[in-house]
């Protein structure tokens, strides 16, 4: 019993200092820092200029594949975006990107009754050659085909149908839990016989539209043909084949993939007044899928991340270390841009003291997904007040790191110099961000500004506590 | 010193007592609520009803505006869908309504150029008789007719043009601040001698919808027509009336008010096992705005409260107070549903533990308005580490009540008998609420089912919780 209550004691002197420490502050410094974040959302709220440069993004380029002529326009818009703003230096730093090509066949129907199946392949996939004919079969995930075993599999087309569980609160995490079926299934399908795969799209919704996304093959010798089928068809297709255990389909498509192509990350810099050498990375990705307008995926990250450096400025802070905003190519179906940005910074030898991606829609504003050493998120958590009248004060611990584009930077221990580096997600609400994810419905229209400006409130904040406190 | 670190001592005493209060809770009986509550809210996502019937009431019933026959049939509509589930009773409150009619002419346009303006006749407002052409005024406002003097204002049309704030994080805030314009503009400005009123739409949007609302006249004896007018179109005459500062405005509006109708709240209980007769009031509001189709407001706390009877039984729970959901009659235009239901209760001398309201739309569940003493607010706030893995844990205190129809229930003393009782507003994400609100935009396909089915889940998780805990 004493043993107990001395635990709890030493415990509740930790906390109480703790308590003592967080009052301090807020009373004292945090105060000023009240008025700053204040002045931070007042400004994206009532002169932002993230939704009209969306809107620029979305119309005037639209969508903007790796290795297109859209995206080669992307990196000139990020250019010359950046260049017309208080930015120090905008430089475009070269990235070969995969060349993948849709072409303009893709069409999936079932043979007895020409029932045409909306389709799109999957980024990655290679062609059918002519066409497939072959009976389904359907595996619930990649988990289930050993279940089903080679003599169900051999010469067929998979139809992987595992949906997204509504039941996961965070969206992300059932996604997380379905989306190796649309990157692994073809391979994986492959070893069992299979002729070709249709991937449920990943999304929760009810509809017609299939999501597209990326995939890859483990063994280049061995390569079948992938499309994700919309989700109104997926289970179309298992009522059929209920009624009909023996029904063909037939899938056609003419994509390839043709050698890597050169692109850029687009990157601009404020040069920091006291600590010029170390860097605070802020970005998103400027390359999208070729349907929709990528307006949440990842228009909203790129508008939200050139929005800090207005929120910033028009506070007349000036910040301690150099901020810089990276528009990263080809996170979609390669992470090229990332890598080849974490490289030129081991190259450069430079101290990252936070990384931050913004890839997770334009939807209000949540928190944050941190990962960090125990005691540097101890200390980004005391944050937590000055965000809580803003509703984005979620500080989650990551093991994961903060998104495609920027982990490169710290999980490969050789490239970071900086053990106490900060990777940071933005988390915003994720209830709708797969109804739009990789589909044609991903455009400007379907992005609310005043959710979009608290998401570039939300981050210059943290943006601007990072600066000043570490 | 020494006195500092006393009270520092005293308060960290009384803090450790808190911590190990809650941490016995949360390990012991609160373990059993999380399980309760994770099934409440994997009933809502997978198996939910509030979708499907916020479908039926937009789409079979549509709007439904007090004294007309589509209110008549969503009475109906209430009552049957209420008998077909699980309830002990249901029955329907006779409520007398205001009868108002729109009729069909409502037009304003702008004399010299024929410029046709979209405008809503406020509900309560008189017509115009034949029709006014009188020049224009604008008021920022009612708080700006003192600074524009009767000189100014005699004679003229007052566009009052007081816009949400965009910079207030919640949207029902600024919207607190400019509903006056609305509500009493017409009398404020027939003070100083207007002869009609236009008020800017309570939104935050740029759009060219009307958004209607009511109205009330202080004189009887000196009515003068009110009208909404479209953001855009507001701008729009001031933009002109900077070009042309005599322009003739011309409205005619047809609108008129008839003798109260019959009407009906409709009611269903399920008894409570062992404190029958102690109730725990759940409602929204039946009645709507007959643009759109009153599908965030307030068909989502129509389906809401209807869900939660589904939650409590699919978890076997059998609740110790009564639980009955009320769908209120005339909350729009009038709130004579609220007020009959809370003479109702006074006469029967119910006891009320609780009564919960949602009406502030479908958006994603953040929490709760809570009016009630401090003891049991505390006791409510201990309640939030169980509803913080569904992001719905702010408890937020109000001195205002919890909403319209059931604030009669305590705000006025000699209703209540249980000075304890709570009221609880529900509380969803502001942002986009106001981009419908009382527009032809409220539609079923605004709503986006699985935030619906969060709020579902969010109120079936507070009322499981305060029936259990009260």
């Amino acid at each position: 019993m004493k043993k107990v209550n001395m635990k709890l004691f030493n415990r509740s002197i930790i906390l109480i200092f703790s308590i003592i420490l967080i009052f301090s502050n807020s009373n004292g410094q945090y105060s000023k820092d009240s008025i700053q974040i204040r002045r931070i959302f007042d400004m994206a709220l009532e002169n932002g200029t993230a939704y009209k440069n969306l809107k620029s993004l979305c119309k005037d380029v639209g969508h903007r594949f790796s290795g297109t002529k859209q995206a080669d326009s992307a990196v000139n818009w990020g250019y010359n975006l950046l260049k017309s703003m208080w930015t120090d230096t905008v430089y475009k730093l070269p990235v070969m990107v995969p060349n993948w090509k849709r072409g303009n066949i893709e069409r999936a129907y079932i043979f007895h009754d020409d029932t045409k199946l909306n389709i799109s392949s999957l980024g990655g996939s290679v062609g059918t050659k002519k066409r497939i004919k072959a009976k389904l079969v359907v595996a619930n995930g990649i988990e289930d085909l050993e279940r089903l075993g080679e003599k169900n599999i051999r010469g067929k087309i998979v139809l992987f149908n595992k949906a997204f569980d509504p039941k996961t609160i965070n969206v992300f995490e059932t996604y997380g839990a379905c989306v190796g079926q649309r990157y692994s299934g073809a391979s994986k399908a492959a070893e069992y016989g299979a002729v070709g795969v249709l991937v449920r799209s990943m999304t929760l919704q009810n509809d017609n539209h299939p999501h597209t996304g990326s995939m890859s093959y483990t063994n280049k010798n061995h390569m079948i043909p992938a499309a994700a089928i919309s989700t109104e068809h997926a289970e179309l297709l298992v009522e059929k084949l209920r009624e009909k255990p023996n029904l063909n389909l037939v899938m056609k498509m003419n994509c390839k993939l043709l050698p890597d192509v050169l692109s850029y990350n687009v990157i601009a810099e404020i040069k920091g007044e006291t600590e010029p050498e170390s860097v605070i990375t802020i970005g998103g990705h400027l390359d999208s899928w070729d349907l929709g307008e990528g307006a949440h995926d990842d228009g909203a990250g790129i508008v939200h991340c050139i929005e800090v450096l207005n929120l910033i400025k028009a506070n007349g802070y000036r910040p301690k270390h150099t901020i810089r905003v990276v528009l990263f190519m080809n996170e979609e179906n390669g992470g090229k841009g990332g890598q080849e940005y974490a490289n030129w910074v081991k190259t450069r030898g430079e101290k990252q003291i936070m990384a931050l991606e913004s890839d997770a829609g334009g939807h209000t504003p949540r928190g944050f997904s941190i990962s960090a050493p125990d005691s540097i998120f101890d200390k980004i958590a005391s944050f937590k007040p000055l965000l809580e009248p803003y509703g984005c004060h979620l500080f989650k611990k990551s093991t994961w790191g903060g998104g495609v584009d920027i982990n490169p930077l710290k999980l490969d221990s050789t490239l970071s110099i900086n053990p106490n580096m900060i990777l940071m997600g933005f988390i915003p609400d994720s209830h709708r961000y797969f109804d739009y994810h990789h589909a044609e419905t991903d455009v400007f229209e379907n992005v609310n500004k005043r959710e979009l400006e608290l998401g570039a409130g939300a981050i210059g904040s943290i943006v601007y506590l990072i600066d000043k406190y570490f």
